[in-house]
């Protein structure tokens, strides 16, 4: 895979709807899913974008249970504008960024026929497995986080 | 819409990756996301046939908050014959069946590099809203059933 | 822990109160939550049983991560008979079933109000996690099993 | 109800066990299952204060489903400290506060054994359901928020 072959509207940019168990008895989407949804779009972002997530979620059945390496999520949030309801189509963009050598952060934007209707982030921190002290990114993630600033220096994404 | 232009492929053979909260700490899928699965394809099936959603499911924002007719679930099971895994690619095929005039089921395949790997059944009843009566099924739904029907005649989905 | 000091009551007879979250823009509970309470009850039903879970269920930081023996679930179903509410308190009865000598079934009647609104099984397989072929249940599951059997016995639970 | 024969303990504090379904293939509690018990826990405490929940969210049976006020979240975040495992008993404390005529945020505390594990905050926004205009809050809200002030004047809850 080399970089310059990869469209960044294909990792960066992203597409979900909406679906009925989403929505509560108001009628709208219940606030938690977006969380759901963003850690979603990242692993859908990862896949896209060509990463051998095999050495980023531990997998049972590859030798990859005990992972050296841990991305725990140490914060997120979310913030929402506009109700979302089932049906709604949206278009989704992960902006990746690295925080220090130990972290990094995804923001996500939703936006609905033009109109950003929430946001939601997560920040995940690098710790060895079985000692949780901090440590390094793993290198694939370290490229992914570096392929998507050059991209957004490419293109602006908001 | 000519049902004609349609290829069942598009609305019948639907695709899904696992994705990492689907997991529990046994390093497999979750067993009860399968549901939740069937109903989501189900939907997407409803989509990408070309039947209006608002129909069939309640709208705040559309003035169908209240629609005449509900197809609650009132019977589903599944069956896991393999462990399914975060990043596996499933090929989902829906089977919908009509069971009498108020009533029908949906049974999900899930394959994974061509084994079948677990099913999933939804059985819905037609009931008017507000009496909660058994009533017929709404047209658009027996559309759907009628042509997918067809489309399992030209080929067989198993 | 000696089994005549426990009151089956106290393992075999839950409650839980349906949340928001849980519901759908029909304004009912989500079909597929019933079958999530399921196993939750299942799981507080083994815990106050007194059954020490680190047998059971793989825990990272207790050297039970590789468990020898896994209980997956190989066949869920449910039927729903009333619609189930936000704040409807539900009283729930386990009725597990010894199957064969790999596996074993747990009925689960959800009440509201003294009258049955929904019923849930799951059915379990006992595997070697490693070669994933069939093997006995673990010792603690025959016991919580056998003395299931005994309250049953002593005080119809329907 | 008399305010005064409540014991705050009874619905500032509350308790939960972490359940098999809300951890990932790392092991561990899966992050966004926090945001649900944070919600889930301000249920909890209006049902344990004695609010008539009908007035809070709609009820599709009792005629409170076109309610005049929504209390939708407009903001969420979580802290994470220290892993959650299947089984872990929680202690949950909720700090209620109003922030001003429109809108409240409750913060949730997790402590496992003692320790805080994580932290959870929703900011609720009341508006009208139709206009969806911002509106004041509803008096039983204001009675749970006032309420909550005084038990924390008496007794510290962090």
């Amino acid at each position: 895979m080399s970089l310059s072959s990869l469209n960044p509207d294909d990792w960066l940019c992203l597409k979900r709807i909406v679906r009925f168990g989403e929505t509560d008895a108001a009628g709208v989407m219940h606030f938690h899913h977006l969380l759901r949804w963003c850690h979603e779009a990242w692993e859908e972002s990862l896949d896209n974008y060509g990463l051998n997530a095999s050495n980023i979620f531990p997998d049972v059945t590859l030798n990859t249970r005990d992972l050296e390496v841990a991305l725990p999520i140490i914060h997120c949030e979310a913030k929402y504008k506009f109700p979302i309801k089932r049906g709604d189509r949206l278009d989704i963009k992960i902006l990746p960024k690295k925080i220090d050598l130990n972290s990094f952060e995804v923001v996500t934007m939703f936006d609905c026929k033009g109109v950003n209707v929430a946001r939601g982030i997560l920040r995940h921190l690098s710790i060895n497995a079985k000692t949780r002290k901090r440590c390094d990114l793993p290198e694939s993630i370290e490229f992914w986080l570096e392929a998507s600033s050059i991209a957004r220096g490419l293109q602006p994404l908001i």
